[in-house]
């Protein structure tokens, strides 16, 4: 495709940014707002007007100078850079406490994630129906489930200690993209992308912001 | 506190990047690095080079030209920085699936942040005590325990239709930043922190990545 050797090179802190207008778009378009200054965009998101411009200046030409940006426009725009016009199929690995959290998420759906097939290696676990109707398949079962459901996306939500291999077995069933809930650095080959949710890089925000508040 | 005035001027994504350098820095002083080069940090950091040593001169001069940073004395001083030198006390508020998982997850304590207090209002929960020792007190409990305990941060992880109302008691108990599950907005005066959890934003980033390997 045209763009996409340009398109590569985007680092990974525009991406997140640019998901992070998308929500913020997203709460505008619901709210009826058509318009929005870029200062005011980049107020709401924590983020200097500077850096929106040049995060949005890789993608061509968005919004009028002085006036803002088309909120619907460029909502649209960035859910098509980030591949956000499809519902992306995601398999869960480890139906614990946080597993069971992650399924009840309302905001996957809303935003285009929706969970295929869920794997456990619990013997009470496995063969049982969830309240969304997918059954919990054993870990073993990963290499056909996976690729009969379409899954793209694996989650995992396992104790650290099954984190790794259950990270192989994703990827030897074709999943190409990893969001790793377990505390450890993952070993994948070259080409797969795993993202780390770690909770503690908010609280240090939170923690920055009191230091500073008592001083 | 001299210098206070320039240090509430530095922007959250530059915070933001402080904590994870630290996590890196962490892993890599565990290992026994002594040194490592700029570009070396920026990369598995997924972060510009530039970009790190603009972060890193908010707060004077780090490391060697030519050399690097000392992996030690850097996290030392970012941990400095972002108030990472002390215990945080914490109260989590559901003690539903996700904050069962929040209650077991490690890393919390391994970053200096510890739940000194647990709130909840189902009365089959209310009175229980939990592994770790602590007691699950009823929310109305709030505004007697959470001084008693210290808290300093509010962790929401109630369903969104009670967030609002669990952020405002945390508050009127003193509480002067939350880390909010909830897929919600909270509204909260001027001068409390707010971290919001998004997981989907991970996924944008999956998503992007799995978009951009199919051109």
């Amino acid at each position: 495709m045209r763009g996409s050797s340009k398109f590569s090179k985007i680092p990974t802190a525009t991406i997140t940014r640019l998901s992070i207008y998308s929500r913020y778009l997203e709460a505008l378009a619901q709210e009826g707002v058509k318009i929005i200054a870029s200062d005011k965009l980049a107020q709401k998101c924590g983020i200097n007007p500077a850096q929106i411009r040049k995060d949005l200046a890789y993608f061509g030409e968005f919004g009028i100078r002085g006036v803002g940006y088309f909120v619907k426009e460029l909502l649209f725009e960035i859910k098509r850079i980030l591949g956000l016009n499809k519902a992306w199929k995601m398999a869960l690995v480890g139906v614990g406490n946080l597993g069971s959290a992650l399924l009840a998420h309302q905001n996957f759906v809303r935003q285009g994630y929706e969970f295929a097939a869920v794997f456990d290696i619990d013997p009470n676990k496995v063969g049982r129906r969830l309240p969304n109707g997918l059954m919990i398949h054993h870990l073993e079962e990963m290499e056909r489930v996976a690729p009969e459901k379409n899954v793209e996306i694996g989650v995992i939500a396992t104790p650290a200690a099954h984190a790794q291999q259950v990270a192989s077995r994703l990827i030897q069933a074709g999943v190409k993209a990893i969001l790793n809930f377990a505390p450890i650095q993952l070993q994948v080959p070259e080409g797969l992308a795993v993202e780390n949710v770690d909770f503690t890089v908010k609280l240090d925000n939170l923690a920055y912001h009191l230091t500073m508040g008592n001083t």
